[in-house]
């Protein structure tokens, strides 16, 4: 049965959007310079700290930004000053307040797939910001449903395909991370194309080998044959 | 044309949620008091910050406990210190780690309801915070659909009910706000009931009378019964 359905993730795969939380970060360590000799202790006591507080936050900028702040409070022993938390606030309004800038040859491709099959854009991430970042990048006329999603596992996928009416055996989805894109789709009986972004956050980390069910291509402008050769 | 959809809001219809974060804002108000004589210059102050950043941060508890913070350093010139910063997130975090209470009555009214009606659940705010919540209420199993959104508006409204197959003339919405719940349904077309809650936030006080398209009741014991009486 040929692939009916192609699934997209959006920041990093459609959009740059880690790098912006990167410089964030780094802005972050430098802040810290004055209490951490290491920037990797700011770095690792961040991860950490992002770690503990997913429970309550789960994934975005804001919750980000809490946790800068929590680790700036760890860091200091709660001598950091007001003026390096109204900084901080500043780094997570930043990453909310960027703009969208597609990676190169996106519009492209969407627009092809959109001939063949029907998309749905599925990301994680917090509803405000992902409705805005989906209306600027001009591409949701091209998608027949958009998904913001607080979790990406095979429930969710499979939640996703009963709303659009889709089987997951004609159902491929296209992201940036294997953990969170590609393997829960395997894992329901589906395909995917894993196109590895530059960097990756470092909770998304994730290591497997391609199989029949799923390819790893060079960049965005190889999908539309990956995905015809799954279906094939 | 009888109704044939209905759809309720979540915070402060089904469960109470105002009521937490106003234990966060007097809390707050107190943490504030070595700088603030008057606590309403406190609620005012947190109030303007809120609406400034409602552009960055959309609804939810992670943007107000952000917003807490940046009010924090406005009253105390930058100098507020780190513990009372760790205290205000960890207001934050109580809102989003509080069980869900369920309003007396809504467990029975919602399982009348779904014998007669298709049940759509329609609530604003933080999406990891409020499927949280949906799944601890016990009642997803009575919502043919969950639709989660940063912004109740007449547009959202239309969105709601074009993925749930459905049409404003035969749809009305229940809820404890005027303006998202029950005006922009009326704008559209469709219906409202009005169930008021003890406590409204600042930010969702409208005023208009009821008219033929929705009526306002004591409480939800009575939607029931006003839901039939608008479509007979």
């Amino acid at each position: 049965m040929p692939i009916e359905i192609v699934g997209l993730d959006a920041d990093d795969t459609l959009w740059h959007n880690e790098g912006q939380f990167q410089v964030s970060e780094q802005r972050f360590r430098e802040l810290m310079a004055p209490w951490v000799d290491d920037e990797e202790v700011t770095s690792r006591t961040l991860l950490e700290t992002e770690r503990r507080n997913l429970r309550y936050f789960g994934y975005g900028a804001k919750g980000f930004t809490l946790s800068m702040i929590e680790t700036a409070l760890t860091l200091t022993d709660h001598r950091v000053d007001g003026r390096r938390i109204e900084q901080i606030i500043g780094f997570g309004k930043e990453i909310l307040d960027h703009p969208v800038e597609l990676i190169d040859g996106v519009a492209d491709v969407v627009a092809t797939l959109a001939e063949r099959y029907r998309l749905v854009l599925v990301t994680k991430g917090d509803l405000f910001h992902q409705e805005s970042k989906v209306a600027a990048s001009g591409l949701a006329d091209l998608f027949e449903h958009v998904e913001i999603v607080s979790e990406k596992d095979p429930a969710t996928y499979a939640r996703v395909l009963l709303r659009v009416g889709g089987s997951a055996d004609r159902f491929c989805m296209v992201g940036n991370s294997l953990k969170s894109d590609v393997l829960p789709v395997v894992e329901l009986g589906g395909f995917g194309v894993h196109v590895p972004y530059h960097v990756t956050w470092a909770m998304e980390h994730a290591e497997a080998e391609g199989g029949p069910r799923w390819v790893e291509v060079d960049g965005i402008a190889d999908v539309p044959g990956a995905v015809a050769g799954l279906s094939a």
